[in-house]
């Protein structure tokens, strides 16, 4: 008897270190999962300066000043409402079938979770991606829009748009529910910005003197070129820089548990998979552009390099190294057609092209998942893996009901603050130039600027 | 008794198991926590480029080189007299009762320490803290500081004046005994580099044509714009980008063991609480200076966002999100009014406002911590959580001490350098910009720069 | 009997905890190294942003976008030839006696390996080592190389050159064999790319108006300042920032397992080193630079912190703070010395001073293992340590046998463009710039330059 309590005894401390050894384990497991996630968030935010450098290169030194504070300040009014509004609607209690989240607004829940942590950890990772779709739309509103109405319609993509859709995908909701599957959010985070940039581009109308029509009647279309290529380039460096974070820390953790895309191994395959289809992008559409323009066109292979980040977004956990390259390929020829055919065809002025990089590469990158993704653990089988139409489907009713949801709802909204405060600011100030219309400064002060168009 | 051996046998095996299980993850976390400080030391350092390019974006074209070459070769003189001198005040064992650090000078206990690299992470960690205060000092005194007094004086805040109030609060001195609660350093780093920033800008005295006597003897003051706000953007972002970093690695581990603010799980907290901090300090700032001034400044939003984070840095860890964004609204207004007190009614020529930011806001930050902190576990209880004036009564002790000690030291410092090599280059000098006369070189060869004023 | 059972049946269950424990540590572990090794190379990465912010700083304006655009794209072309062939070469199976990897090409492994992610990991560790070397060359053929060549040069020293002498000291070959050091690859990295740009540039020719022979048959030097020192300056604080990967993530893991050089503490020591070095080259350097030329010289300087980083690149992990402060004032030296040798007794025009950061330093640092290392663990002994020749032999084995290589394969390379595509735009194009000859378009439109000389 005594005995039989002496191997229970011990049976029970072994069990005891067990349990003791594997909540420690789990522990630092959590850990290294926070460490990893934070470092991606914290990549992610630097894109801010990459945004900002890329559009301030791409536009002309008198507005400099205004579209680097644009870069600033949706920032920071997108953290404070998606802090107080934003989060709520896109991980709140799910309602109405999966069309919205319903509680959790102003930091409701961070009290009562300060022991784990997990609220904290999860809005610091998640406020970086709703800024970079708000900040995307900056470009391509650049150098004629309100300093104002742009501060407005950034709370509203960020306390609004940008979250209800992100929760039909993020969230829980109905697209999460039918196996629509963006990994890092080429529609969640790029489709969203990229088309409310092109709503924003064509309610504003074109620059002055970008669409001339000449006396036998043609309409000739002028290039503003940017004031500052390396800006552009060091802002796309940049971009390349926190998308390792944006793609790498999408798998939330970096411990080796879990299984196929969401093991934090998986982060290697991600690295991988973007930085080729980044590079193939770039080459593509210098080559590309090289051959149609005949010359190694800077902005558009700049342009290139950021169309296969955002192709690869969606895809890059779910597919091949070289499946990676070819959608890098395709996206940064796809981006210099776009371009022209916004630019030429559709006579909307976008600047900097960032509904071509940003929606048009969001799609195809969204709908490459439906094509190249190879994932059978997650039921993610593109048309070129044996999967049939079953995931691309998917796929087509994600972008066209996340694009119609974000098209319309900035159209709405880009009509509103016109109709209210205005959004496009005077010709006479738009010759002048945003920096001293707006901001009462120059951006360059003490150097020769020989022309303002 | 064979049995007895076997189970016993047995009990050992466990025990022993358990050890060895225990040990490894004990080492693991260990392995965690370094990895974690090092990112964050390593995001630390890259502040050494914001600041050089907040510094060089906010003041002339003329005078660009000089305020590079001063960031950079404050840190490279600072990691080298801080490895053989600064160290061993700050971190060495406590002499006269917490006053200061004697031993651990010139590298002798990293030969004792190698196999644990105890020392060199820590070391690692405080040199960029340590450049940090040093640098903040450049933008105060730009545009007409001699080079090599900058050096000097670069020399002994790293050796003596930044480790000696350091040791007070983080070397286990007297202010720690206290219960004083820096947590990152808005007194410890931000205060002493503020204070002795107004005390170089004034020993200095203006730049030539700033205070200008009128007829009338009335003095109007000039205002010269920075020659680059794209720089001073990217400059912010590079500030805001690493202190997530300064802030989140002074937690010092990321493993969740330890309790309250010390826990792992407190990186999630503190980069919410900056990231709000900051995000409304910039907010706040763009308003008022927008009511005030009728524009919405640049320089000035961008210093708002500066001053959240300066004012976060010591109370991030003990205070709810809410809290923190009020912390950034009144900082970002606080910064504004410090900027035109001193430019306007104290007369001290600070260029880019480095005083009002480090200074200023890094004392309403330590301050803030005895009125918003909520860490019972740490005994940090704010006046506004049922603490009454006791913490803040400690915080009050902090701020004055170290900025007496800081502002004393370093206005010797600077009369000493004045007397024996000269503080300021010659008028003559000055208005050629320190670019020529003491590089010999313009910042921007090749372009056209219209005036020099 | 059953009893026996019975503690047979504990023995194991002890036995099985300790196994699962075990290796639940163990694939934490690895975890923990990957994110390490991740953060590295994510670092890595963005010195290619330092590179081209150095290069497009320290020469004139008309470049601007043709050497960001090169920048840009050799990483861009070299990621997909390292995917597709350099990494077989590198690490691929050996043959011909540790000369020469033989398969892996076009990711082959990577379908077999998708489950342990090692292939992954370790390729996106290399490919950012193998853009670096391949960038450094940019530099020193600035200003009149083909962009068309230059693109064909990149593609041949990412699969060829890099990879084939980078078998022999990381792949396992003869130089691996032999003791050969390089931690993170003075030689491997550095010397490729500075021996490829001593031969690239002298294989050009110098810019026109560099050497004019005057009336008395007296050759006079004129020195080209570069455009944007603020530019070179980020540039360095971006290299610098991403050294701490470059040098910090060879470790390979950061788990504390290992021994000596290996174990993950020594990231410690590799960043403290690695700090002091860049300090000590950026101080010795201005105030050689000073004392020699009459001025604290920016872009002397600047190449200073940088040949400090080269000279500590191979050493960094064998040698204390002390030994790494010598060796890095030591480079600051030898780089100016190197800058005036290569441009005013050779005659070679390397206008950012490539050659004499990377090549001259690289060759330093290699040599410095043999001196100043200090690992007996490692069997490394340098000759201050009490190794004698012995270590010191076989770093000058090394240095010369991967000099030769790199310098007679891009010699033969450069000829070899030469003569098929050629290499040098027309002195038409150069006088004009490359950004308006090549590009079709300027980098700073709208601001007056009013020299292109």
């Amino acid at each position: 008897m005594r005995k039989r309590l002496v191997v229970l005894a011990i049976l029970l401390l072994c069990m005891g270190v067990s349990l003791f050894a594997q909540e420690s384990i789990e522990a630092l497991g959590f850990s290294l999962d926070v460490v990893w996630l934070f470092i991606g968030a914290i990549l992610v935010f630097i894109m801010q300066a990459g945004f900002a450098l890329v559009e301030t290169g791409l536009t002309r030194a008198k507005n400099a000043t205004n579209i680097t504070m644009k870069n600033v300040m949706d920032f920071c009014f997108g953290a404070i409402v998606y802090w107080a509004i934003g989060w709520g609607f896109m991980y709140g209690k799910d309602a109405l079938g999966g069309l919205i989240g319903t509680d959790q607004f102003f930091n409701s829940p961070m009290a009562l979770d300060m022991e784990s942590g997990n609220f904290y950890k999860s809005w610091f990772f998640q406020v970086v991606f709703a800024a970079t779709a708000a900040t995307i739309v900056s470009g391509a509103m650049a150098e004629r829009t309100q300093f104002k109405s742009y501060l407005i319609y950034t709370c509203f993509i960020s306390a609004f748009i940008y979250p209800i859709s992100g929760h039909w995908v993020w969230g829980g909701g109905w697209l999460a529910k039918l196996g629509f599957h963006d990994f890092a959010g080429s529609t969640v985070v790029h489709s969203v910005g990229g088309w409310a940039a092109l709503m924003g581009a064509a309610v504003l109308g074109p620059r002055l003197g970008k669409y001339v029509k000449g006396a036998d009647g043609k309409v000739s279309v002028k290039a503003f070129p940017g004031h500052n290529i390396p800006y552009a380039a060091l802002g796309v460096l940049l971009l390349f820089f926190g998308w390792f974070g944006f793609n790498g820390a999408s798998t939330g953790i970096a411990t080796v548990g879990g299984g196929g895309i969401w093991s934090g191994l998986n982060i290697a395959r991600v690295c991988v998979t973007t930085t080729l289809a980044a590079s193939a992008g770039a080459v593509s559409s210098l080559i590309f552009s090289w051959i149609w323009f005949k010359k190694p066109d800077a902005s558009m292979t700049l342009n290139g390099l950021l169309a296969g980040l955002v192709g690869i977004t969606a895809p890059c956990a779910v597919v091949s190294p070289g499946a990676s390259i070819i959608i890098g390929l395709i996206a940064g020829v796809l981006v210099v057609l776009a371009v022209e055919f916004i630019d030429k065809v559709l006579k909307i002025d976008d600047p900097v092209g960032a509904s071509s990089v940003h929606m048009v590469c969001g799609i195809f990158g969204t709908l490459a998942v439906g094509i190249w993704g190879n994932a059978p653990d997650e039921g993610v089988l593109g048309l070129l893996h044996g999967g049939g139409f079953a995931q691309l489907g998917k796929q087509v009713i994600g972008v066209v009901s996340v694009g119609a949801w974000a098209a319309l709802t900035s159209l709405v909204l880009f009509f509103i603050i016109k109709a209210v405060t205005g959004l496009r600011v005077s010709p006479k100030e738009e010759m002048i130039g945003l920096d001293l219309s707006e901001h009462k400064s120059e951006a360059y002060s003490g150097f020769q600027i020989f022309s303002n168009m």
